[in-house]
């Protein structure tokens, strides 16, 4: 299933995407208040949305709505992992020195609201290095605490696909990452959550980024350091992840810090991120 | 004023404390559904309060109620500055290399449930080296943005304890801080809220931490290196700090990781923070 978080007519509202078109909820009296109550309620809706799903004669025509951010207000600061990818560990050897990296790397974002899918990528004037990083996002459905390797996969409702902005000035200039990957407008996020049935093996998706068409990152989530279920695994222990927790994995090899002479993003250009299987996002660095 | 979250018959209410007793906001007629609520209204509902307080007759006995932590779900994660105080910096010289520091260290702490002022500090199997960190907790009323120093102080509610409890091997393994300062149970926070008007100046406490009775920490928020007013600006400058937000000052000298040969905390232990003014914290640690 692909779960959106649309706008229609003023009101934000959750509708889900099959070969007809975008069908709202409401449309075929499912009633949830927003993504965050469908993700919490997901086992118990989901055979139920599919079957109304099946007789949706609503569908909502293209231009009469607008996809945002597929959870808007996550409940909690986003989860990530740095350098979790073969080759962006070597393209910033130099930089951050994790030559001798085994273990995760986990860091947290604060996403006052995620971006749209098609949103502005506010550039600041205090931050002279605009970088991208397009990630795999995994989004739970239960609380999780003390979960195996082997059952983390009963946790994830779906994935969507993040950019993970930062601003290598501040994350650098703070020691800890935390600030600069906070900023307003730094968590583009979406064009939908696709659950994980119709996702099949999330270790083996092609994931890209383009800045004005170019290609920048282009690997596969196969080579992941730490998967998806590890990940989920791990942070458990000790830390239960509640129902609606959002994860970003961490991003391949092609950003603009592990260039020779780094160009960083500026006002104008168009940053896309792909993930095979989910979709796009085209979002535009422009002024605040 | 001092604001709690308290157990009464079974249900969280917010009170307020003044010399007679504690006095629940329902038995004045003023209806908030959590404490997030009040922080959020307190500036239209203070007055109020102050006028209901004067003339309140139900007063509960101590006994009658269990003092919670004030936040018990803070809306987001905590946002936590780090190596903040001066003698702090000289002990952990040899472990972090913070001899250059300028700039604020900022990272945050996933709450997903406040711990009690006299709540049970989880020991885990997987953590050796579990370590203390009293520290001044500020708490905001009102959404900042891109706030000047001299400004600050108006988004200020008010201030508590927060014990910002780690678990050092994990701190260190994932390189980033978040995962060893979020566990379930690492944020004992509380009694109370005191507000800014009843604090005085939040530069001017004095702050202590005992172990079983035997004094570890003891400084003054005078010595912190980033004022609070500071680090809301910093914060503020394209991250909306939205009311609600907590933020965590830093530690004093006299944590277990800073000994000569360090001994950290173990199930039994008691840990005291104390800060002037406000009241203080008693953990006990404990298996899970």
């Amino acid at each position: 299933m692909r779960l959106y978080t649309i706008r229609h007519n003023g009101e934000e509202k959750v509708a889900v995407r099959n070969e007809h078109g975008m069908v709202m909820l409401d449309s075929v009296d499912i009633r949830v208040s927003d993504m965050n109550e469908l993700i919490r309620r997901y086992d118990e809706l989901s055979d139920l949305i599919r079957t109304r799903m099946e007789t949706a004669d609503d569908v909502l025509k293209d231009g009469r709505y607008e996809i945002l951010a597929p959870v808007p207000v996550p409940l909690q600061d986003i989860i990530c992992l740095g350098v979790n990818y073969k080759e962006h560990i070597e393209e910033t050897v130099n930089i951050l020195d994790f030559t001798k990296k085994k273990d995760a790397v986990y860091f947290s974002k604060r996403v006052n609201r995620a971006n749209d899918p098609d949103g502005v990528i506010p550039v600041y004037d205090f931050v002279d290095s605009l970088d991208h990083e397009v990630e795999l996002g995994v989004i739970l459905k239960k609380d999780a605490i003390d979960v195996s390797v082997e059952d983390a996969g009963e946790y994830i409702l779906g994935y969507t696909i993040i950019n993970d902005v930062s601003a290598r000035n501040l994350q650098f200039k703070h020691q800890q990452w935390y600030r600069g990957k906070s900023l307003d407008g730094y968590t583009p996020m979406g064009p939908c959550i696709v659950t994980s049935d119709e996702i099949g093996d999330p270790h083996d998706l092609a994931i890209r980024c383009f800045i004005n068409d170019e290609m920048r990152q282009d690997s596969n989530t196969s080579l992941m350091i730490t998967t998806v279920e590890e990940a989920i695994s791990e942070l458990s222990q000790g830390m239960t992840l509640k129902a609606g927790t959002i994860i970003a994995t961490g991003t391949p090899g092609g950003v603009c810090m592990g260039m020779k002479d780094p160009v960083f993003l500026k006002g104008g250009d168009i940053v896309r991120c792909e993930i095979e299987g989910i979709g796009q996002l085209v979002n535009r660095c422009g002024s605040v």
